[in-house]
């Protein structure tokens, strides 16, 4: 008999079908025995009476794997007014008995977070923790389909590097046929070679970050949501095609799941980085944005401009990387921005130089950069890009205290496993 | 002034409008000089006569950036029969007269694969090589898009693994944070875990090879397309999927490039590898298919069924992973697949095992796979999968000799830069 989901019980009231999924909780009564049912789309209630199948269930232990058959029953208690009854149960996996470190069908998982990592397998199961990760799926959706109705061009880059990518910090070091080579912090470089091709390109990747913190925000990979274009005036061309993104990528969350979606406004408000030292208070010879100055802009946005959103522009050239476009107007600022959401900063972009005289006045290392540099050599519009965290951005949207929460098989300083 | 797309000035005639792009060609002759200008939808030609114009032009090399407002003019001698007349021209690039490689407007890229290589920020603006990653964009977006229509949920697994994936032959090791890990040779392990979460799932991502082959088809690095299903009754609804998608891909790589694409039958030849080994002449102890055997398979379903694709099935067990699952009727064979296009292999797949007891008794070193045997300890459904490497499948439509033509910075034994 074909499957159904169980969002397609009801209206099937006083017909039989077949369900299937893992036996989430699991209820032995006196007279009566339930069956709880998760599938990928949600929760099916079984109700058992028969002695037979009552004995039979009392072997299935929960995360069993079942098929079930049985009859629709309106019943008004149940989830969404329906349950099945008289049902024939198949066993479709082991059901092995054993001891699980938490239980699934709590509304918290009640495990330390490392219990929950040690037993990925088992956690991720859990509606809030597949929710997030079904979150995570539409942002990157919303990401890609606001880039193709822009003429951006998907590609995909190499990870593996022969020169740190932007900084011997924070570098994977690997063995590459008995040489030295290096795990890409981002696909910087690339994406800017690639608007050579293509204009406007984007890429969905992981980056590397050997981060020697141990927070609630760093990974060691996370997702990279990367974008560069030519053919600007300057950063603000990147900053309105970053709003229509963050938009499709809110849209997109919003239209697949159930979580709650801030308003994205048309314009995002945007202050040049010594008006916003100004507005958190800070001296005004600080050389960057303390979390409590981006707390502090995060509340004068909504207060302000009723937007949780705010994009800071111009930041001291001497924070930012070599490839930076200085503000023409005083080139101690950039041309580069952050956006900030709820205070914390979500995304960092900006104009790049376009100019190879320009690249070989600043670049560190420019003979170890000779095949990024061949770019600017043969001729590059001016242009410019962003980098959004996936994982980050999934966290701030569910309110997730940690990112590891809203990452599937989290990478950090101590965990490589599983 | 707004800018246009070459695409864009037909119809336009005896307006002003303004372009911007490479210069792919110039030539001076002596009345009169033409740019042909590159952008990411195509070219224009650009008609200079005015002397301080040319004299201007000359000191722009090819592949400097240039923004142009001209007139739009009729000539049916013209490509698309319109040209730009009476142009202002603007440089936006560095117009460094550097000497190139390789020139690009020639129909082929006149140099040794080595030197493309070595100069690939310029090689790859060449249209063949941009045209071949506009193929790989619009594959891995059909690929999605299949999938997302049969609800399949995207994911994103680690690529630093702490144990090999599969096997330790061909594995990168790298320093994490003072120990030793792996590059993740394929997301085998973790897209089966994820189908206790979400059933159906895929990922696009990056796997990595140390392939100590110096080969037209072998990368160190390619893109993945990994697919996994549970509630399967065996390998054959794998097959069925994997149809949709190839037929999705095929019709996205259509709609958007112009690269002549093969029909994909509703339903592909199968063919039993008992079977194929007597259509391929080969002896019937033969352990695996040679490329021999696959070409003469690729002739036979053209002969026989019309079809540029073919279907093997039943690889021997003992060619096949650990948690392959074995033919129900006669263990010695396997649930397993390979589909062929046009006497090659494209891609893998096939049911894997379900059953924590059965992973126990093959699983080379359980101990060091608790975190991927968790799955099956807590219960797992049927399922299978397969995988599709992009930069074979596109290789294939393409028609390129090697797959380093198809492939943005390839990463192979001798090279890992640019």
């Amino acid at each position: 008999m074909q499957r159904i989901l169980s969002t397609e019980i009801p209206g099937k009231e006083k017909q039989t079908v077949t369900i299937a999924g893992w036996i989430h909780r699991r209820r032995l009564l006196k007279s009566v025995a339930f069956l709880i049912v998760r599938d990928a789309a949600g929760f099916s209630q079984v109700v058992i009476t028969d002695p037979a199948v009552r004995e039979q269930v009392e072997a299935l232990t929960e995360e069993t794997v079942v098929e079930v058959t049985a009859q629709v029953t309106a019943n008004p208690a149940a989830p969404a007014g329906v349950e099945l009854t008289g049902p024939q149960i198949r066993a479709l996996s082991s059901a092995v008995g054993v001891h699980k470190p938490f239980e699934l069908h709590r509304p918290e998982l009640g495990a330390t977070m490392a219990t929950q990592l040690d037993h990925a397998a088992l956690a991720l199961r859990h509606p809030s923790r597949a929710t997030a990760l079904r979150v995570s799926a539409a942002a990157a959706a919303g990401f890609r389909e606001a880039l193709e109705r822009q003429r951006f061009v998907e590609i995909h880059t190499p990870k593996i590097v022969g020169t740190a990518t932007e900084s011997g910090a924070n570098v994977f070091t690997l063995d590459y046929f008995g040489s030295p080579a290096y795990l890409a912090q981002s696909p910087q470089f690339y994406k800017q070679l690639m608007v050579g091709v293509f204009e406007r390109v984007y890429e969905v990747g992981p980056v590397f970050r050997a981060e020697p913190h141990d927070t609630a925000r760093h990974l060691a990979q996370y997702t990279s949501l990367d974008a560069e274009l030519g053919f600007i005036a300057d950063h603000r061309d990147v900053m309105a095609v970053l709003t229509t993104v963050i938009a499709g990528m809110v849209a997109t969350v919003e239209s697949r799941t159930a979580v709650p979606v801030p308003a994205v406004p048309s314009e995002i408000p945007a202050v040049h980085f010594e008006e916003a030292l100004r507005i958190a208070g800070a001296p005004a010879d600080e050389p960057d944005l303390a979390p409590a100055h981006e707390r502090a802009l995060g509340e004068w946005a909504v207060r302000e401009h009723g937007s949780e959103f705010v994009f800071v522009t111009g930041y001291p050239m001497a924070k930012r990387p070599f490839y930076t476009h200085p503000q023409p107007s005083d080139p101690r600022w950039s041309n580069s921005f952050d956006l900030l959401f709820r205070g914390l900063e979500l995304v960092t972009g900006g104009q790049r130089l376009h100019r190879y005289e320009d690249y070989l006045a600043v670049a560190p290392a420019p003979e170890k950069l000779a095949g990024y540099l061949d770019g600017f050599r043969y001729g590059m519009p001016p242009h410019g890009g962003f980098a959004i965290g996936l994982e980050r951005f999934v966290a701030r949207l569910t309110g997730a205290a940690n990112v590891r929460e809203v990452t599937a098989f989290p990478r950090d300083l101590h965990r490589v496993t599983p």
